[in-house]
């Protein structure tokens, strides 16, 4: 007997909270009729079956409903249904269909005490590596031997906006291109009509390196970007656009050239830790006792790890009305989130100790200055324990997103080691990590290609553009939102790091007009499309070369439909599995259209091309 | 191309603990030649991959060995295996063999802080429901009339030994066959040669039901089972025979006759919190004010829920010198553990809040007192997260064990709806649940085709014999601690609570001499064969209704192999994964023998059979 089960989502469709009480709803085949069929909840972590009754038909589809408790002992509410026949069960949980009870892993979960912000959901983010975007004021940019990185090792060096960056391992973090935060103020108008909502910019606090992970004083923007006034006429002009900004939150560790640590000073009255064990902020790291030895993060002595043991450490970050989280919170800056660097590394000694205290505390610091700030943390793989409400809102997917997306378009895994998936396996990777937490951090996870961290995509599938816009598609028809790292809209090449954060070629904008037009059509396409923002995700299809799934909300129904092969493939979509069985359906960017018949979509997918199909109603 | 991956276990053999790191061994074919090759790990969150070399050749297998550290800054070090070749990569984990990343849950997991005591793994569980295993002294036997349970609704009744039970929901609770702690006593010698070495007692503290979860006084025998200084003759017997014993540990509600409640008391000095909001009690519980409406355990108001928010509460249960978890662990007692009854629902409130504060505070409780006691957590669905080593060193194991097993022989749920699996679903549900817990506690795990909370097994398979002994070889091969319910070993039925309660039917000693030696065969292989108690699980073969796993320890391997079908199967199975090409297998309780040829072993199995093989050296 084949599965009963067609789908449940966790939209508002689906589930809808009243009081105290949850109700859900799931569908099957109108035809089937079970022995019983329920929805299995754990008030008290003990199973209860709660039966569920038929409350409507739609297509060929049946709908069950029914209501039960929240937790009250818990914030968050997990749940899967049950069928039972005379020849056995289903059970239906995130993941999938199968004939046994799930792990506790897999079930649907809601959480009713801890919710990310509404307004994260409708974004289009736009990442953007300061240096690198854009120039507005010459007269700050750094020149070359102002200053040296590491005491008088490396010499800063000023290049033309455009020339080749240096190799991997040479001069990647010395070397300064002039881009600051008047160029990104004048690049407003530009952004806004790219479809771009909120930015996401690199560190900008003063930082002797270019990418300025190596903070050296967390309350001012560094003067080579420019003024504090300046970064808040900045968030006032994008505030007044009705976008938003979220800022790079580097709290693990300091520069060495922090005036705490102050390694390279010849001043004699240095209060610095380094070689001062009477230092007032010796206790800020976490030195083996009076000796010179010092924890560094990840073992990088460049950057010497916070010791958030120490209480003047934990105020200055997060406990204390005057702390950095809420500072950058408040006014004249206000801006809208934080992202969290290498938060999952962040803790007490040398790994994590305590790690999720702190990320807790960071989330209600920042919550008590603007509940509405997007709590975003950084998390290279699997990020399911930060993102069950209570820590993150959102995570930089890279283990729900960009792995799954780089092995399935690309054969690569995150270490470039080849790695080959077919669309089935692509599929139920998306679809675990999504099952782990609940829906709505579901949809406010921060999906990319590509960022300052990676080779950028088009580089890593050797330039081969039509890939590169299929991956595109399915980065704004996916849950979660988009986020384009600045210059993938005129198709910015890159490889590792440093190759990967070259000067916006600006004079691109007019050169390819049509990677530019492809970005605005889908941005404009997710804006419009409420179901893109919060629809649930339904597959149609997934074997070997494609893959087809459809969001859907309320009336709303798009279908993005992708084949990664190079051969042509015909296939039939079960639309009525949404419950419609005949529509009318266009495709974006192409003048066509086509028809559901009988519940069947028959779709003719070229070789390499992506297709996006909205319902026309 | 085939998974290059062959096998990876948790015993001594793979997994060595050198300080503070972690040597593992993997083993691939030994033709498998890939690009790389590491052992996954995440020391402080990030992922670190750690090149493995060969370290050897066995049979037709290449041996990897690879060193990391263990986690510092947590107490469960995870890890999982990579190889990659040009034909992409294969991971490693838990539960077996894929093409991306494993899911966190899924990585193999060691827990260098807290470890099961060692003595666990070694036993053979007996489960006695007091009133129903022998009367030894029928002196203190209840009466009938003797007096009544809920004030004056439910009269005693005093039963014959062997009467029929009564009927579900009539007179369960109150009558009585006279079972006592002397009745053990007598039969001790019985048991020890049945090959038992642990017992586990349903509760025995004074108590007015004959199930006695309704505690009226936590520090004394209920005194129609017999006396303290009768129990403390009990335990040292035991001791005296090398023998162990648990008892049961109902901490989450009270009878509604303890004094401190006092619910039917007539007398006008009653100190119990009914009725009587001046009581020095009132608090023990969770009244709603100063009404008379409280919180009953699962709703259930004749077991009112203790207050763990009331510090003398936590005192009388654990927190104290004087506690009942220490005062029973303690001269002239010294039992060897506890089994918690519906631990999972424990907490405050009408749920379960802050569950697992008590749960570890519980462990701390008893470890304090006795480093080596067995922490046993009840729970009838999954208990992952209560045996990630900080809470129980073991549960009832009903997710991992007896619904599968259910669910496989005797295709029903634990709700007793329809459940049909194959032998391949039934093998991925033994391996997820094992695979998510670290392995001494998956050791330390109690295993049970039945108990007093569930229809005997062989009346579930509606007396079919042939499959009882094939689920009982299982229960005896399986990773984890066999535990048998009294009456098991002479074939007794029964159905639904009380019918799962009968008399021990002391005359079948005689009458089935059989099923008593098969258990005593049983018994025997498990407390002589080290790889039953301590060896790792390797899958052979599962499909359809035939399944097939091999326990290995050092040179030990024993098989263990069930056909549930009606029809004869003959499988072949690739011993040579366990790095044998050769070798001689004897049948358990058969005069016969088959040789492994060429790394492969051609087995018949009639239908509805079980074989045990052991390989003689």
């Amino acid at each position: 007997m084949k599965a009963p089960f067609i789908y449940h989502g966790q939209d508002h469709r689906w589930v809808k909270v009243s009081g105290t009480t949850l109700t859900v709803h799931v569908v099957t085949e109108q035809s089937f009729q079970p022995d019983a069929l329920y929805v299995r909840c754990e008030p008290d972590n003990e199973e209860r079956l709660i039966p569920m009754d038929t409350s409507g038909n739609t297509g060929r589809l049946k709908i069950w409903k029914a209501t039960f408790p929240l937790n009250q002992d818990k914030a968050t509410t997990v749940y899967c249904f049950k069928a039972v026949t005379t020849e056995g069960q289903w059970w239906l949980d995130g993941t999938g269909i199968f004939r046994r009870m799930p792990g506790q892993e897999k079930l649907f979960r809601y959480n009713s005490e801890y919710q990310p912000p509404e307004w994260v959901k409708h974004q289009i983010f736009y990442q953007i590596f300061p240096d690198r975007f854009a120039n507005g004021n010459p007269d700050v940019s750094v020149q070359s031997g102002e200053y040296c990185l590491f005491g008088d090792q490396k010499p800063t060096v000023a290049k033309d906006w455009g020339a080749p960056v240096s190799e991997h391992g040479k001069d990647g973090a010395c070397e300064f291109f002039g881009g600051d935060i008047q160029g990104i103020c004048e690049k407003l108008d530009y952004l806004q009509s790219l479809g771009v909502s909120t930015l996401y910019l690199n560190p900008i606090f003063s930082a002797p390196s270019n990418h300025k992970y190596d903070t050296t004083d967390y309350l001012n923007i560094d003067p080579h970007l420019g003024t504090n006034e300046k970064f808040a006429e900045l968030v006032e002009n994008l505030h007044t656009r009705g976008m938003k900004i979220v800022l790079d939150a580097v709290f693990n560790h300091t520069s060495l050239d922090h005036p705490w640590f102050d390694r390279f000073s010849t001043r004699n009255d240095s209060q610095g830790a380094w070689k001062n064990t009477k230092s007032p902020y010796r206790d800020y790291y976490q030195f083996d006792g009076d000796s010179d030895n010092y924890v560094g993060w990840n073992g990088i002595h460049t950057l010497p790890k916070l010791n958030f043991l120490n209480q003047e450490v934990r105020s200055y970050f997060y406990d204390s009305d005057a702390s950095v989280i809420k500072h950058w919170l408040r006014e004249p800056y206000k801006i809208d989130g934080w992202r969290f660097d290498v938060i999952h590394m962040l803790g007490e000694g040398e790994g994590a100790t305590n790690n999720a205290h702190y990320v807790q505390a960071f989330r209600q610091s920042a919550k008590a200055e603007n509940p509405q700030c997007y709590v975003l943390g950084e998390h290279f793989f699997e990020a399911t324990q930060w993102l069950q409400g209570d820590q993150e809102d959102g995570a930089m997917n890279y283990y729900g997103f960009a792995h799954p997306v780089r092995a399935f378009f690309a054969n690569l895994d995150i270490a470039f080691a080849p790695c080959r998936i077919e669309a089935d396996e692509f599929a139920s990777w998306l679809m675990e990590a999504m099952a782990k937490i609940p829906w709505r951090n579901q949809l406010s996870q921060l999906n990319q290609l590509d960022s300052h961290d990676t080779m950028r995509f088009l580089s890593m599938v050797n330039g081969d553009e039509a890939t590169f816009r299929s991956a595109l598609m399915l980065l704004f028809c996916w849950a979660g939102v988009p986020c384009i790292y600045y210059g993938t809209e005129v198709a910015l090449e890159g490889g590792h790091d440093p190759d990967n954060r070259r000067c916006f070629p600006w004079e691109r904008l007019e050169s390819r007009q049509d990677m530019v037009s492809f970005i605005k059509t889908l941005t404009a396409l997710r804006s419009q499309t409420p179901a893109l923002q919060s629809g649930s995700v339904q597959w149609l299809y997934a074997q070997g070369d494609v893959f087809t799934f459809v969001r859907c909300l309320d009336n709303e129904r798009v279908i993005c439909a992708i084949n990664r092969g190079d051969n042509p493939e015909a296939i039939t979509l079960p639309i009525w599995k949404t419950g419609l069985n005949q529509g009318h359906f266009s495709f974006l960017m192409e003048g066509e259209s086509i028809d559901a018949v009988n519940g069947e979509l028959v779709l003719n997918l070229p070789g390499k091309t992506g297709k996006i199909l909205i319902q026309s109603l």
